[in-house]
Parts: C-alpha cells; sequence; structure tokens
C-alpha cells in the first residue's frame, strides 16, 4: 500500500501544477487548465483499462467493467476545481484515491463495476452556484443555470461550448438505474480528527445550514455628545447579539454558529454606528436543533434591539436540510476501519460536498482523511502519507464487502 | 429681541444657501462658496461700523471700536465652513450671534471693543487637520500645514493663494496682547439641554479625548467545519470587548466610550473572522478619568485576546488633555443666565470646537444654544427662536458685565 499511497500524494502535487495562475492553485469551472487535468486523469484510467467520456455537464468520467460481470456499478469520485489560492486536495484527493481503489479492485479481481467520476464543479467560483457538476449526474441540472455569466460575461453555456462539449447533452449526464451507491473521499477540511490524532472518520451525514442576515437600525450620533445612556448604538448592539450567538453554540452540542460579516454604516471613529448588517450561519447535523437555535438567536436578537430601541430587520438567505448518508454504505465503511484496528470516528460534515447532491439520488457514503491544522482553502493544506495508506487499506475492505454484497 | 432672534435664523438659511453643492450644505475651507459668505458678512459689518479684514489664513476679521476707547477688546466667533451635508447652524450660528452682540454692545453704547472672528476652518474636511483658522488666531499655526493636499491634490498653500492670500502673512493673523478673552456661541451638537428643556448650557471646558486602534488577530477558519472550541474568533472576541467598553462606559459618570468603526478580515459569512480592527473613542472632563478608563479597556482587551488564543496590537491615534473653560468669563455667563431666570446648566463639551484652541492664549468662555433633537451634522439640524432669544438676553447682560470688569 505504501507505493499506492506514495503514487496518490504524487498525483495530486502533479495536478496543483495545472493551474490558472502560476505559483498559485487556481482551476475554476472548465477554465484551460482543466483540459489538462482531463488529458492527465484519462491517461491513467484508460492505462487501467477503464471507458473513457467527458459528459456535457463538462464531468471526466471512466468506467471500470471487469471481464463478464454485469452487476451494479460504484460510483466514486470528488471535483476537481478548485477555489482561488487552494490547496493540492480538496476534490482532487478523492478522484486519484478512487483510482486507486479501482486499481485495488482489479488487482482482487472483484466483480464489481466502479466509475469514477471527476467532477468539474463543486467550488461554484467561476458562476457563483456550486455543484454544477454533481447537479448534472444527479439529474437535477436546472437549464436556467445556462445563463449565468461570470465575471468576464462568459454564459455557462458559452464556457461548455468553449471547452468542446455540448450543452445540449446535459441530460446525458444523468445517472441511471445501475449505480448501487457513491461513494466520497474528502479531506475533513476542519481540525477535528488532527485534534483527536486520528487519520479516518465516517461521515453521518452533511449538516444543515441556515444563512441569514440581521439589520440592526440605531441612530448614527456624534461620539463626544451624545451621553451614553441617550445612545442607540447598532455596534453596541450586534456586539451584544454576537457574543450571545457564540455562548448559545458553545452550548449546544454539535452547533456550529457564526457571525463571520458585519456591515457599519458609517463605520466612523468618532459617529455612534446607526447600522450594522450581521450575517449569521447556523449548522447543525440535526434540522430541528438548528431550527431551534435559529428562532432562540432571532427572539435573542429582537430582546436586544427592543431594549435598546432599535429597529431589526431579518432577511433569509439559506435554509437546507440536513442530507444523512446511507447507513448500510455508511456501516461498510465502519466496519472495514474498525477491521483494521482503528478507532471509529462518526462525525456530520460541516461543508458541502458533491456527496450531498448525489445523496438525493443514491446511496452514497462519504470517508473524510485528517486535515493536518484543520487547514483547508490555502495552500497548506495537507494530507499525511499515513492516512492515505490508512485509506487504501480501509477501501480494500470496503470494496470486497461492497463487492459480495452487491453481487 | 424678537426681531433680533429672527434675523439670526434668516442670517444663518441665507448663508446656508452658499454651498459647493445644489440642495445640500457643503462649504470647505476656502472653496468658493466662502467668497459669498465673506461678501455678505463684510456687508453686515460694515454697515454696523465695523472694520474688516481677512487674514492670511482666510479668516474674516471685523472690529467693533466704540468711540473714544482704548479697552481691551473682547474676540468672538466661531466657523463658516461646514461637513459635507450639514445643518445651517453648527459654526455660522456663533458668527451671526456675535454680531447681534455687538449690535447690543453698540445699541448700549457699551465702552467695550469687540472682534469678531469667522473662522475660516474647524471641522478639518478639505485637509484632513481642523482648526486651521484658529491655530492662526491663536498663534499655533504650523507652517508644515502648507503641504497638505486635498483630495484633488491642491495644497493648503495654494488654496490660500487661489482665494487671493497671502500664505506669508499667516502669522500676522496671530492675536496681540489687547485681548480680554474670546467667547464662542454654539449649538450643543448633543441631546442633554433638549432632554432637560433647557435652552442654554454654560461650557465648563473641552473634554480630553484618546482616540486608539485595536486589533485583535486570530485564525481565519471555515464556518461549518471549525467547532465552536477550537476556534480564534477575531470577531466574536472583539464583541465581547465592545460589550465591555459599553459597559464601562454606562458605569462612569460622565464618560463616552464609543467604538463606531470595525474592520473584519475576510468579512465573509461563512469564514470565521481572522483579524478585527476596532477603534475606540473615550472621552471625559478629567484627564485622569480618562486616562484610567481607557487603561482599564485595554486590560479587558487584553484578557478577552490571551483566554482566546488571540494576539493584540494597540495603536494609539490621539490623547488630548481636556481643556478647561476661563472660570471668571464663565461665572460672568452663568450669573447672566441666572439673572435672566433660567436653571444654570454647567456641562462640559463632548466635541472640540475653536474655544479649545484659542483657551490655550486668552480667557475663553463657551455658551451653548440646545439643539432640538441633538441632532447635529445633519441637514435637520435647527435651532429654536426661543433659544437664540434667550441667548441675546444673556448677551446683553454678559457684555454690562464685561465692559464694567475690563473697564
Amino acid at each position: 500500500m505504501r507505493e499506492s499511497a506514495l503514487r496518490v500524494l504524487e498525483e495530486c502535487k502533479q495536478i496543483a501544477a495545472m493551474s490558472e495562475e502560476p505559483g498559485r492553485i487556481t482551476r475554476r469551472f472548465l477554465t484551460p487548465p482543466v483540459h489538462k487535468v482531463h488529458a492527465h486523469v484519462r491517461g491513467r484510467m484508460e492505462a487501467m483499462g477503464m471507458a473513457v467520456r467527458v459528459d456535457g455537464a463538462g464531468n471526466l468520467r471512466g468506467l471500470w467493467q471487469p471481464r463478464g460481470t454485469a452487476s451494479r456499478r460504484l460510483l466514486m469520485g470528488s471535483h476537481i476545481d478548485t477555489v482561488p489560492n487552494a490547496g493540492a486536495y480538496d476534490g482532487v484527493l478523492g478522484v486519484v484515491m478512487a483510482l486507486e481503489w479501482v486499481q485495488i479492485a482489479r488487482d482482487l479481481e472483484l466483480p464489481l463495476a466502479v466509475e469514477v467520476i471527476a467532477f468539474s464543479d463543486e467550488e461554484g467560483v467561476r458562476f457563483g452556484v456550486p455543484f454544477i457538476g454533481s447537479r448534472a449526474v444527479a439529474g437535477r441540472f436546472d437549464r436556467a443555470l445556462l445563463d449565468l455569466k461570470d465575471s468576464e460575461g462568459v454564459t455557462l453555456e458559452a464556457a461548455i461550448r468553449a471547452f468542446g462539449l455540448d450543452p445540449d447533452r446535459i441530460g446525458e449526464a444523468a445517472m441511471d438505474g445501475s449505480a448501487a451507491g457513491f461513494a466520497e473521499i474528502h479531506i475533513e477540511q476542519g481540525p477535528e480528527l488532527d485534534a483527536e490524532g486520528l487519520s479516518l472518520a465516517v461521515v453521518t451525514g452533511i449538516v444543515g445550514q441556515t444563512r441569514l442576515t440581521l439589520e440592526f437600525a440605531g441612530q448614527a450620533n456624534h461620539a463626544g455628545t451624545t451621553p451614553m445612556r441617550l445612545r442607540h448604538d447598532a455596534l453596541a448592539a450586534a456586539a451584544e447579539w454576537i457574543t450571545a450567538v457564540e455562548s448559545l453554540a458553545l452550548a449546544t452540542d454539535g452547533l456550529v454558529a457564526t457571525v463571520g460579516k458585519v456591515i457599519v454604516e458609517p463605520n466612523a471613529d468618532n459617529v455612534i454606528a446607526g447600522a450594522v448588517k450581521a450575517s449569521l450561519d447556523v449548522r447543525h447535523a440535526h434540522d430541528a436543533v438548528r431550527a431551534s437555535a435559529v428562532e432562540k438567536l432571532a427572539d435573542g436578537a429582537n430582546a436586544i434591539a427592543g431594549r435598546r430601541g432599535l429597529a431589526l430587520q431579518r432577511t433569509g438567505q439559506l435554509d437546507q436540510p440536513a442530507v444523512p448518508m446511507d447507513e448500510r454504505l455508511t456501516s461498510f465503511l465502519a466496519d472495514a476501519i474498525e477491521a483494521e484496528g482503528m478507532p471509529v470516528k462518526q462525525m456530520p460534515s460541516g461543508a458541502g460536498h458533491d456527496a450531498m447532491v448525489m445523496a438525493a439520488r443514491v446511496p452514497t457514503a462519504m470517508l473524510f482523511l485528517r486535515s493536518p491544522g484543520g487547514i483547508s482553502h490555502h495552500p497548506a493544506e495537507a494530507v499525511l502519507e499515513e492516512d492515505v495508506e490508512a485509506a487504501l487499506r480501509v477501501g480494500r475492505r470496503f470494496l470486497q464487502r461492497l463487492a459480495a454484497d452487491v453481487g
């Protein structure tokens, strides 16, 4: 497995060099370096005897079909687009690892077909909408998306054509009934495994997410001439509320709640803030817990605003239910980890992934690899060789179990 | 007095129309509408028999010298520049009122010379430095200021020349030993008089002021994948501190402390804030109270940062001592108010004024008129006719007392 693990890391490094920007890893949906990634991955797939195609949404897809078998196929994969100035592993690792799992299935002569998908877009950087690739595979691509424009005014439709593909064939990207499941391998992008000294985790589901904006409207006034008791300070109100947001999240198991953005008017040293817009991002694996937290926080904001003589306005941006992973496939992963002598860490994913979109159509499981330092979306993003080896060993057991089960 | 009060209000309205921007009151240092204001005020001064000149710093100065007297003169005045989109009374009221006080002195044939100064700059909007006019009169104009540039790249020196003045003669603007005092009439620009239902207040001094910036440096991270206990959230830290700033100020008599500006990095909905710069503005009439509050707040920020694993950096921008008004002149004003049957409200000024600069060179007093709603630096800024009348009655008593005292 060591040779295989080193190859995984080397492949991620090679693909990292295929970038829109010299010296930085930036690879948005169907930009020129994606041609290089496709050529590289296609070469490896074909050398392994896989049948390769690129679908109308720009997903590169390689099918491993063992001779003499007609079993339902396992879908695997992750995305090959990146955020600007990214690391080398977010997405790409899942594609490269999937090829190694295919290699394992081939070496073991398992009666299991595997289709590896390098999704064209998960980050949503170029067109402001994520999951373009997996939406198409899940049969949930809305053609209205074709009119989206990137920062240079190029439509999604034109971008697909410029890449040499036919947007009218996006419908053909949709999976048929032959899929037995979807498995995604991804870096955790968080600090939990690293903090606990673990290599791997089984993902129980993708957390649900609420995003909203609260606007506290008070009264801008002179910082020198307005006594404290006659103020309607929107920033003091927002600060009190931000503290309450953090307190509630700390007190609620599994809840994360973040105020990441504040816009202050007029935002001047010597003027009491008249208005503050504050974002709220709340996530939890259980929708009821999340909904209850959001209401408590909104009620808290109302109480703070009322007591201070401020107006409060709430605008919702997102209310996305949690997506559970498939129990059977997830238990196969957990059993494989246990059989390899490792503690079975089960955790929800706080971030969205292609697996979230795929889970709506097919039983789906996810395996996390430790992110050293919890670092992601950053050039310092890393993966440990020992964790890759562990994931390969787990893959061998998982694929054997699945082949026996599907067969 | 009613006729005189109505004239004051009418004069303020007429001068408000002399603006850089149609429909808004904006009149920065020595911009073209200042020529109109000078012509208008000069006309009134000359009609009253005053000797008029414009000094090298652009201050319009009219001297009322009663026949047969050689007494030391009372200086009076305020500024004629404004903030952008200003009200009609901040500054201008003090110039127009001073002319009415001269009229009173003239009518009463008081043996008192009065020089009325329309200061060219107090707000500091055009060149980013306030009190250009009063600095020159107080003999504290630093010639290095001449190199300052406005937003269009015009130097202060060039602006003075373009107005038709000689910057080499700024030194001649400095007051000589003939001044017996300086009196400034100004709107409160705060809500206290309005809240207490009073027309006038005697200013006891200009509060001291500390301005500094605190930068909380934590760790930007993913809002979904970073558990609450592993965060170093710079905005949550800043929010906790902003709440503490407000609490201390509420608990300390006469203290105002304001966080009016925050700059959050990266300021995105779904990213934990990595760094926050927060401004702090602290004011109090007693320097020791202010210094103690600033140290408590800085210590509090250090404690918050330390507990949360953040770095903290403090940058000072201003540390300006309180400026007391002259006891004798101030008591003359207080006695006049009492003699007119009004409660004597004494209060510090939370804002800087020309009187602050003048006080360094000459005994100085200030009289505040109520600001309805506490509104200032805003088109809705107002002054009540009854308050103007009260200030005229107080002026009559004050001038009689001063003439007797100086004579």
